[in-house]
């Protein structure tokens, strides 16, 4: 096993102005470590309930994921109900049903305790801290991400993972949202002040930034004439990065750089379909080819 | 002259959590024309009023900006006051004062109309058709921007200028209210069909992005700690655009991807400071080693 994702598993109704789906597969945990999977073989950790449909869990393993760590206990899965206006950077919550979600105590197996790359994805950051003690070893890499949710209520803890973890990824309004400030330089700043080497903040459409404590990158996204559903887009950005950073085998700036661009490619092919339909379509070369594209984006 | 600039010359007072500064140097001509002198010999075309103080006069003509197309009639200079709070990408309006910018008829002195780039600044669009007729001959380019108070009144000639000019210079709100989508490599598609070869959409700290038919450009911004007062920052990154294309004589992408650059250093040096005072300080040699940082930036 090589990398490990923690994190929420879902069913989603959502409706965008291209369409609805109703009770499709969406989560933290399902998106990143579908689109980790395609660099590295990886594990899940999540928890859904009776109504999860069984055509989920084959998809998963069809992708090669372990799922020993997936468990499917008594009650419902976690569900979100939502949807996008005009414009789609903004979602809009009818409904969230935590169900099985909210008892969730993600227990390692024995077999991913061992892995090199851990991606913590969006729980409670108590449960994150938790999951990051199981390991028997400290991970070469910790990413985790973190939501408004958290930041508002434990705010304390949230800022105890950015210090352990070696990439706390956040999105722009959560980086402003946690240290208090509209400049994201001065946030990335904190994160790395946080005993963090690198800091990542994603923009949405508008790409990524990455500090070092004396350099810069800025990955753009990617230019998508045609967004469908923007959800899972984060995770699948997360899942990307870590799971490229995990074939590489290391970390380095270099290869965080190139990572951020495999994550950006893989966040706009999410985008282009409901739930993980557009990703199913996509092969390793579609993935490249994309990937490759961001040289002319950012060649002068 | 190598560029011509026409638009607005303003007396501006604003609040930032930073600072403030009353009756302040502004305008889209005035830091348009300001921006591009630093690259080419620029003249600009504007009207103040008795009140505009003789030492702003000074500075411009100091830069080497031919003044003659500046006339000083009787009346007040047009008077913008507003200011930023927390979040600098958002200002709110006070007061807004037209004054005499309410009866500009835009008169081209005949020796800047042999010039072979031309920008119209944020005046309405059919003083911009206006001005663009006055030219002897049609220069080599012309680059125009706009804002939403004539998108909302003027639509159709807005597009006309769109359609006219070289390169519609627009913000991404502007863009999407102009073309009615949400989504920018649409609005972008729809300015290269108004008979466009590139469409360049400005996104204030998120940089620009650039398209042809066949490819694309991502421009970050420069990654500012300290922004003391973003006001003039769009017309700042047009001047510096135009100027550094006027000074390479051509207009190729190649160029027009490294002209983004410089706009994108010299839009964040103005950001610095209040009304001018940032680039009143800046050298060719700051301007420079700004614009070489972004090569850094964009690398992976």
């Amino acid at each position: 096993m090589k990398v490990v994702v923690v994190g929420s598993v879902a069913l989603d109704s959502v409706k965008t102005p291209f369409g609805k789906a109703e009770n499709v597969l969406e989560g933290s945990a399902t998106d990143a470590a579908y689109c980790s999977s395609f660099f590295a073989k990886t594990g899940i950790v999540g928890v859904a309930g009776q109504d999860f449909p069984k055509r989920h869990i084959e998809l998963l393993k069809k992708k090669g994921i372990d799922i020993e760590g997936l468990s499917v206990v008594d009650g419902k899965t976690f569900y979100w109900e939502g949807f996008y206006e005009f414009d789609l950077n903004q979602a809009h919550t009818i409904k969230t049903e935590l169900n099985v979600f909210q008892n969730f105590e993600p227990v390692l197996p024995e077999n991913y305790r061992a892995a090199d790359f851990l991606f913590l994805g969006n729980i409670s950051p108590k449960l994150q801290l938790n999951v990051l003690s199981q390991m028997k070893k400290r991970p070469k890499l910790v990413v985790s991400d973190t939501m408004n949710y958290y930041i508002e209520r434990e705010k304390e803890n949230v800022l105890k993972v950015v210090k352990e973890v070696d990439i706390a990824l956040m999105n722009d309004s959560e980086a402003r949202e946690l240290f208090k400030t509209p400049n994201l330089v001065q946030a990335a700043r904190k994160i790395l002040a946080l005993n963090s080497d690198y800091a990542i903040i994603k923009k949405g459409e508008n790409g990524s930034i990455m500090f070092t404590k004396n350099s810069h990158f800025a990955a753009p996204g990617y230019p998508l004439e045609n967004v469908v559903d923007p959800t899972g887009c984060g995770d699948c950005f997360a899942g990307a990065l870590i799971g490229y950073l995990a074939k590489k085998g290391k970390v380095s700036e270099k290869e965080i750089r190139r990572s951020m661009v495999y994550a950006s490619a893989m966040a706009s092919i999410n985008a282009e379909g409901f739930s993980l339909n557009a990703l199913k379509n996509a092969s390793m070369k579609t993935i490249n080819a994309r990937a490759k594209e961001f040289k002319g984006f950012l060649k002068f």
